[in-house]
């Protein structure tokens, strides 16, 4: 486990990687509509590949499906009930009207469940439903209990920066940063070793947990391939006169950490030991892993998407672009360097980001993996 | 739903009717050792039956467990871990291995199950889990999916007060009391009716949900009959020469809010809005409802248990009572009068019960019902 600068449990990885509770200004809740977004152009995704989806016999018990990494707001209970509708369609069109569905939402303990289980009551379902807190990278469910998963913008998010990064010894030590673009090959390896192992073990917990039949949805953040390699972007020294792609999240980010540092309101030592747990497979890394899985899913669908971030370049659409960030970063960061200087760090994030987002004339995009398994 | 004296929906029964949360000085998870006791005291119980158990064919899937109105704190976890050690044992008793089991953790929506959470997510278990938000009095699960029910200190909890003890307009309007001592005929059927719909619709929700040649254990308060007739010692006016059975929750409550609202802290007009969702079915009133069941469930166990309440009569021993009524009732009370008022009243009512306690010969006890059912 990645412990935090205090050195307390309580920032565990699987404790810290939450986003922001309850429905308050700065909420997941209220601040997720960009994921939104991605979920909303998803719809056709999870219409792919449902025809071939097995449904429990007769009298055979419900049809189980689970958000895997769900937070908490109304992203998962709309994903989850237009899911259930299509699955509803599916049923009838096939003559069968003695349907049911279980629901389970699951994400890691330090999730706002409480939240989400009021949204949940807040209105007859058409489904039961459970909350399964637990990391979707081990087994969380019982044998072949599972008819659908979904999983949607969280497989980025690897079960740990890889131990490497914050040890002062090792060559993937990855001081003067937290995150990729920069860093040296050892440090890219150990993230991409990481973020494979994960995948793996993600896959080979999915393939115990559905039921043969099943399906298997992920829609999640995909490395942006340029000039044939994914380690292009990260080596490339950070540069002023950036690209499309270089106006993104880890650059500007790096940046803010130099700034503050050297101004003297974040310290070297706190960042040596904050290194973000995101890695972003490319399309290549992720086929080759799926390769081993040949057996046991087939392909039905495997694509990327691209969505633009920032359309308007407004100032409105800035701060919600940036509260978002805060609302899905401010857990990590404030376990690392605390909530005070956590502030200062999104403040001038925002502030950066939203100088460049105006001088530039290309909008920035976010990439994503579009997959759909249905297991053998 | 039953609504607090501000209105709000936050006050509505299904909110307000939680145990207190976390793991502070005041919490349910720290104040609940009785419950505990009377937990400890099933562990016979809970073998009971299991000979009869139907288990899961083999690779037919997870034996499923659930508690209800398991409230948040370690007992949940403590007795759904024995239930599973038994019915491991069973499986290997009968020549299995294949055993792997599923427990949901079912209570009201405000329930703190982000504690429950973290408790079970702080070491490996021998289960699945999954936290149910929802009222045991309606259907929360899919059909056939659950193996054995256990519900323990609960079923007393009735779904809401009779709607009647609170209308000025009824005969069973309970104006002077928040409870049933020495209430009048009209209330008391009131509630007995609210008490008898709600044990008819637990046992017609959990005949759906539970899968045929499965177990319900529930253990729940009882009422303690005296000369035959439940209704009497509710209609017997309040006597300060009490002798055991006086020496209850309900009376000296009742008598605290006398004293309040003539000192002018409490208002009639809160205690008539306030009455408390509880409800003791007689041993007569449980064998005739389970009679309508005969066809369904098959009785396996039906008996009452009594458990003395105070031991030793110190000090200790009585604040430490007392912070686990508080931790029970608080949240129940809080919605009604406030957090402030609330403090007094359980101020008070410590005072009292140790008067009372410390002035008598005989220690007071708590009666329960002890039922086990297979389902047919």
């Amino acid at each position: 486990m990645t412990e935090g600068t205090d050195g307390k449990p309580g920032t565990m990885i699987s404790r810290v990687l939450a986003m922001i509770g309850g429905d308050g200004e700065d909420s997941y809740a209220r601040n997720s509509s960009f994921q939104q977004e991605v979920i909303s152009s998803a719809d056709a995704v999870l219409a792919t590949g449902i025809e071939q989806l097995t449904l429990p016999a007769p009298n055979a018990g419900p049809l189980v499906i689970s958000d895997l990494g769900c937070s908490s707001g109304p992203n998962t209970v709309n994903i989850v009930s237009r899911l259930v509708k299509m699955l509803k369609s599916e049923y009838q069109r096939r003559g069968r009207d003695d349907y049911e569905f279980q629901a389970y939402f699951n994400d890691l303990p330090s999730t706002d469940f409480n939240f989400l289980f009021e949204l949940l009551s807040s209105e007859r379902r058409e489904f039961f439903y459970a909350g399964v807190p637990g990391s979707f990278y081990e087994r969380i469910f019982p044998k072949s209990s599972v008819n659908v998963f979904l999983s949607t913008n969280t497989l980025h998010w690897i079960s740990q920066a890889p131990r490497e990064v914050t040890d002062e010894n090792s060559a993937a030590y990855n001081k003067g940063r937290i995150w990729l673009h920069g860093a040296n090959e050892h440090v890219i390896d150990a993230y991409k070793r990481q973020g494979e192992n994960d995948m793996r073990n993600f896959l080979d917990a999915k393939v115990q947990e559905l039921v043969p039949g099943g399906l298997l949805y992920c829609i999640f953040g995909s490395a942006r391939i340029e000039n044939g390699d994914t380690r292009e972007q990260y080596l490339a020294p950070f540069s002023e006169d950036e690209t499309s792609t270089n106006v993104s999240f880890g650059r500007i980010l790096e940046h803010v950490w130099d700034e503050l540092i050297a101004e003297g309101l974040l310290t070297e030592e706190q960042r040596a030991r904050c290194n973000l747990p995101w890695y972003k497979l490319s399309e290549e890394e992720l086929r080759d892993i799926l390769k081993s899985y040949e057996d046991v899913f087939k392909i039905v669908l495997l694509q990327n998407m691209e969505q633009p971030v920032c359309r308007t370049r407004d100032q409105q659409e800035l701060d919600d672009l940036m509260r978002m960030a805060r609302s899905i970063y401010a857990p990590f960061f404030n376990s690392f360097i605390g909530a005070e200087s956590s502030a200062i760090l999104f403040a001038r994030w925002g502030e950066r980001f939203g100088e460049r987002i105006q001088n530039r004339t290309v909008s920035p995009s976010y990439c994503s993996h579009v997959l759909a398994l249905l297991r053998l």
